[in-house]
């Protein structure tokens, strides 16, 4: 390299030795030429060597990753994020490069559906505009996509194939599903398919919720109606998300004639492209309260103390909540304290729940029981043939028996929520351990039944598991 | 970082201030501790903020490589090896490996299939021995593992989600499947469906083929039995090499009976090892021969080019054949001489075949009919009914329609190898354009079979298809 830079620099003194004027004038040409480039910055991609550094580079460094054993000190949140395309939740993104951002691995995945032509043409058609949109919104994330028979197939291969040697997800983060009581039994099937994929595959799960939902691209699709101009980049989505589709049609068709509706709508979406920016927002002095009920290996202790040594959640104090028994509340406090300040994570307060196994009160068990209603199968009320045939074709229903077996578990929820409201209604962040249920012996909708209730009427709530694999070590 | 070090450089000189001879002492035990750890060097994972580091670096420059746009120029073979195991294919991994080491990617693929359960425990407990495998063997390659229902399944998560943003596969690198003749059919319409799904997400071809075949699963096994500190960690295979496990049962159970019988398995199996590693040595005084007869975008003569900049391959020189007029041999010479001299690719020899599509002689043709009999379904010469009924049935098989509507391809596959037995005979290597076949109108059976007899009796032969995508550009 020196050797190179020597012989052109000799080269240009013996143009000058040669003859001076010629080189001059050579030198003004070059110079003026330089300037023009520099000043009308065309846009030429010109596949220049630099280009192909940086792919040698990643290479080598990805490489050079696989050589490190894995230790629990270096264990980082590596995140599967369900946003579907970036812009449609950026809640969910927002809040999970929280957590992964220059310290973890985000990605956010998009699963097609359908004809499998169709979709491979409009998912590479998209992806690198995707990509891009997370480089001009400064989202340290990668843009992924699959095209899948079902949802649940996509993410399967998500799970298991997506990232490359040690950059792999380890942690899959997803969206409460809002409209589990009025969406097709097969989409709830899915969803909760997709969270026993994740622990069959050895990945913790995060489920987000925030009270009005992730999903904006209504919104997007009526700020392009009023925008054309961008109306197009984002024509896009309506084929998979025709939901979102059906309801821009009914806003264009309806919208015009009944007015105060379409300003229930408006208003409706402002509200919820408000809930879309709240993690974007500095947060104001408060406490993200763990409600630390299991042992996961920590990741529910983790990723909020993650948080916290963010700039934009700096204000916000960590609040420890755990089980324990009434007689014991001070060595259990001063037990939880040791083992935090071990693990070098500052805490504002640990209080012990004594009464999560208590009965809950009657109006809330009522509001759990009307609300698991119309998913019941009432076989006990049946004779057997009935009983055995409804349960043959509606395997997703709730049955007597099985409702009779897990009472304790549906209890501790609805208990849970009680006592949610009770100490952290007004948290900026709530943390909870997600319960689990054993493939095959909770039905699906028993369990979104228990999310529902347990995160219901709250600030923003994360509900983690981890998979068991230590994520926190005494040892510095 | 400067600031620290003055710092620490000044407290070394206030401790002689303070107290000279005590500062010596703990400098004398301070450097006799250092080489004790030096010299003893105890295998402890720190869990060091270095390897931390590693991790970050690998991410930054991942992410680094999505802000680069495409082009041409920067193509790079970014290749998914289905080599099982590393260890089990060596060769292809060491030929995939030629043309992707240090500028390209190489993700060697694994697919379990059985019971998830069981399936999961045995990839992740497998995953960093076989990492480790491919650093200690200076393989510059990424294991990657997925379990699923069919190992097509398994097959089509990789080629979608495997990869992090730019260092995605975009070639598909297979053995060709020797025993498809014996094999049961699903496996056959498996390994045909791989390649469609290959060509359905965008991603070109190479399907690699030796005269001794890839998989040397048995004779690692034979071996493990012989040495069996290794046998261990070798036992692993036995759950997904199945059929190599009967073989490896049959070793025991008949050998010690029949010594003749294993005298010819241990010749065999020496054969077999030595083709495996018939990529590693450095290759002979010899050519390349480039059978390109489709454009493909470049892929057919890239990846050989690729090769001869290797140190292993630098002494064969490239060869190209291709189709032509008989009466424009020498203008058709020219016009391809001036397009591999503006794609820069030097070049020994052009040859013009004329004769591609002539019929073949009537041998060859007798012995190519002769190997598709056993898969034909003859259902002209039955009744109606019994001929619906079978094709329903056996949908895999080669009907009389197929064959004749298909007569001129059979004709064009059978004449190429006669052709490739005259010219390239004693080529070190045959880089030949991979025939495709319409999904759906050709059988996968007889698909195979035209690989097969194209291929046949010939050095090692790669069959490359291209996605259609430019690899090769006039701009330098």
């Amino acid at each position: 390299m020196w050797v190179s830079l020597f012989g052109a620099l000799l080269c240009c003194g013996v143009m000058f030795v040669i003859n001076w004027w010629a080189a001059l004038i050579t030198y003004a040409i070059e110079l003026f030429l330089y300037i023009y480039v520099t000043y009308k910055k065309p846009e030429v991609n010109w596949g220049s060597s630099t280009q192909a550094l940086y792919f040698v580079n990643a290479l080598d460094s990805a490489l050079a990753l696989t050589t490190v054993e894995d230790h629990v000190k270096n264990f980082r949140p590596q995140c599967l994020a369900l946003t579907g395309a970036p812009m449609v939740r950026p809640a969910l993104l927002d809040i999970t490069h929280a957590f992964t951002k220059n310290n973890g691995l985000c990605i956010c995945c998009e699963v097609y559906t359908g004809p499998r032509k169709l979709c491979v043409k409009e998912m590479n058609s998209g992806m690198e505009k995707k990509q891009a949109w997370l480089t001009k919104n400064k989202r340290k994330a990668f843009y992924a996509a699959v095209a899948a028979d079902s949802f649940r197939d996509g993410v399967k291969s998500l799970l298991q194939a997506s990232g490359l040697g040690r950059m792999k997800p380890n942690t899959l983060v997803i969206g409460f599903k809002k409209d589990w009581r009025s969406a097709p039994a097969t989409q709830v099937e899915n969803y909760v398919g997709i969270i026993h994929d994740a622990f069959d595959f050895e990945l913790g799960v995060i489920i987000i919720r925030i009270s009005q939902g992730f999903d904006i691209s209504q919104v997007l699709q009526v700020q392009g109606m009023c925008f054309p101009s961008i109306w197009l980049p984002r024509a896009t989505y309506c084929l998979t998300y025709q939901t979102s589709f059906h309801i821009f049609f009914f806003l264009i068709t309806e919208s015009t004639i009944n007015t105060i509706q379409s300003m229930h709508v408006g208003e409706f979406n402002q509200r919820l492209l408000e809930a879309s920016t709240q993690f974007k927002k500095k947060q104001g002095k408060g406490t993200i309260d763990i409600w630390w009920l299991f042992d996961d290996g920590g990741l529910t202790i983790l990723i909020p103390y993650i948080l916290t040594i963010r700039k934009k959640w700096k204000n916000c104090k960590l609040r420890i909540f755990t089980g324990g028994k009434v007689n014991r509340i001070e060595e259990e406090k001063l037990v939880m304290a040791s083992l935090l300040s071990k693990f070098r994570i500052k805490f504002a307060d640990i209080n012990i729940i004594c009464d999560i196994n208590i009965k809950p009160n009657k109006e809330s068990w009522k509001f759990f029981e009307e609300m698991i209603e119309p998913y019941r199968l009432h076989e006990s009320c049946k004779d057997m043939p009935t009983a055995e045939k409804l349960k043959r074709e509606t395997p997703w229903k709730i049955t007597d028996a099985e409702l009779e077996a897990f009472k304790e578990k549906s209890y501790r929820q609805v208990r849970l929520n009680e006592l949610l409201q009770e100490h952290s209604r007004a948290a900026n962040l709530i943390v909870l351990s997600l319960p689990v249920a054993r493939k095959g012996a909770v039905s699906d909708y028993l369990y979104m039944a228990w999310l529902e209730i347990l995160s219901k009427n709250l600030p923003p709530v994360l509900m983690v598991r981890g998979n068991h694999k230590n994520v926190l070590t005494f040892y510095s």
